[in-house]
């Protein structure tokens, strides 16, 4: 079976510096398969990239390789990081890019990238090309992690939010994320909702609902999203727009 | 020789959605081949993903299987089908896109989607992941279509509109698409311009020509597209923004 | 290892022009590996085009293929070719997008596509699918560039402006390109920057330095791209906007 590396950066991909990343695994692991994930990230969004890490780390085979490059801080003294969590591998910057695989795995351990891979000096702005995927190719081809570096103990993880359950019953949370539909994901456990039969939001009352068919077009609900969270959504329609929803906004589950 | 799955969405890639189906296939198919089709189609746009489909689902080897996830419809009671057609398979919702597979194939099999391949309940929102994904790996694993259901007899098809042919020569047809080089796509068959010399539309004459290079830049033309019907191009413009044309616009050939 | 083609075009994806050309080679090279560079190139950017082939081609392996079809002239007499450089192979219209691999490789020979690899007779319109994607699928799987067609010893190269360095010390270069994050590529070849510590630009003075965590958010810099030339940029920010920097801007050294 041929290694496979995802790529997920916020190059963009007019300019090639993707397509560069790709050349070099593709020179180094002959066979390896190369899946794009996104490089449409807006630019430095540390916060998105985790998420979206987050979505499918864990649903990619053991031995794949997730190579994340949002890197706002290269050319600064932020460290560069191998992973391995669940016998799948990330190598990123260290900047919380890794912080929902480190939340949601079962066990961690990482090293810092010290010993680059290729020849020559790494470009001080280039590290996707010159640090990250020579990286990724090392452990794609069954490299050991151990080999790029020392031991790191404390990545740096992005801070969540977390939900209140209240004694009285109910919660707070915390909107999340929008996506591309206009869905706003939660911090709340889906389990959460057992026993709600509706929300008050935006000074509307959503009833909870399995899905989007238990509403009439153009109404908003409240649900178990995909990811096993309360999400909020509007069928046929984008949530955040209807509601006036944004990451930040407080969502409250009544007792 | 590896599988190949091929993905058509309407899912942008930033939130990852794309990405799980990836892992959910690369997980049960080992060294399957994913080949991005589009993930930018505008949020629900059966029409053009019938379209785009029309334009490569045969042109992959058999064996091939085509994974369409423009699916508004998921969480209420749209089916979600399978269906096999000169030896390339589609995985999709039930509500339009294979249309242009059945009108351009030779002859199909479809099944419903009731047997999911996936442990769990799937989710009621990202059937993507938890239907469409595991029915995919199924096929390009070998599995046999009648393991994912009953036979579908009935899949939804789009209306196309049919171009009329006059008796007393000429014809009038319908523009059904712009591609992103302002290109017009039309319902007429390219030997419908056998004889004719200029076609009249808003208000100019437009000559029928081979190719681009038989008429001046910034001059309109009608050709017929590599698709074999129709076209209404402006070589090194838009025939759309130059002539005002849009889906649904009537194209006359004179007699 | 499967052969590997590489995919650079102007098509967009959402049309399905750029899957018809993938499943043309999947059809004809079984396990043929895929890999998108970009499709986003604005229409008929030649200049982007082979800016951008410029900074992978070399990084393959031999023996890749690298697709491109940034072709406005489609459909006039312009020329296809192939040409084949340090082991590598790029099929494109001789438009002038392979001008960086000429400049840059060691040594190359191209042939004009003459016998199309494809049964019937091509569209007009649609090269991409009916004559490029073909040839590759030839040289993917092996086939000698000379059953492609005659010797090419011409090929259409775009003009680049040459730095000029000055008796009495200095340089003056132009700016070449502006990527994704505002960093303002220049002709400059990076060793010209020795004993350089400021450069005089849009009425600012700005430190030479290695990178960019050498000056603080905001600040703009000059120092050595991760391409060898002398770059522009901002940390955080974009120097093309920050400075007024556009491609054709010139740039001085100071002696």
């Amino acid at each position: 079976m041929p290694p496979r590396v995802t790529l997920l950066t916020d190059f963009g991909t007019a300019d090639g510096y993707v397509a560069a990343m790709k050349g070099v695994m593709a020179a180094r692991v002959p066979g390896v398969q190369l899946d794009d994930v996104a490089h449409d990230l807006a630019q430095g969004d540390i916060v998105t990239a985790s998420r979206t890490l987050g979505r499918y780390w864990h649903l990619y085979p053991e031995g794949s390789v997730h190579l994340v490059v949002v890197d706002p801080g290269v050319g600064t003294g932020r460290r560069a990081l191998a992973l391995e969590c669940e016998g799948r591998l990330v190598v990123a910057p260290d900047n919380g890019v890794v912080s929902e695989v480190v939340r949601t795995g079962q066990a961690w351990r990482a090293v810092e990238i010290v010993h680059v891979r290729a020849p020559g000096a790494p470009s001080t702005t280039f590290h996707g090309r010159d640090v990250f995927a020579p990286a990724a190719a090392h452990l794609a081809a069954g490299g050991p992690l151990a080999d790029l570096g020392p031991a790191l103990e404390d990545p740096l993880l992005l801070e969540r939010p977390e939900p209140e359950r209240f004694a009285s019953g109910g919660a707070r949370g915390t909107a999340l994320a929008v996506d591309r539909f206009g869905n706003v994901a939660t911090n709340l456990p889906g389990d959460w909702l057992q026993g709600v039969r509706a929300v008050e939001l935006s000074g509307r009352s959503l009833p909870v609902a399995s899905t989007y068919g238990d509403v009439a077009p153009g109404e908003a609900l409240v649900l178990v999203g995909s990811d096993g969270y309360v999400e909020i959504a509007v069928r046929d329609g984008s949530a955040a727009d209807v509601l006036g929803l944004a990451p930040g906004s407080v969502v409250v589950l009544p007792n």
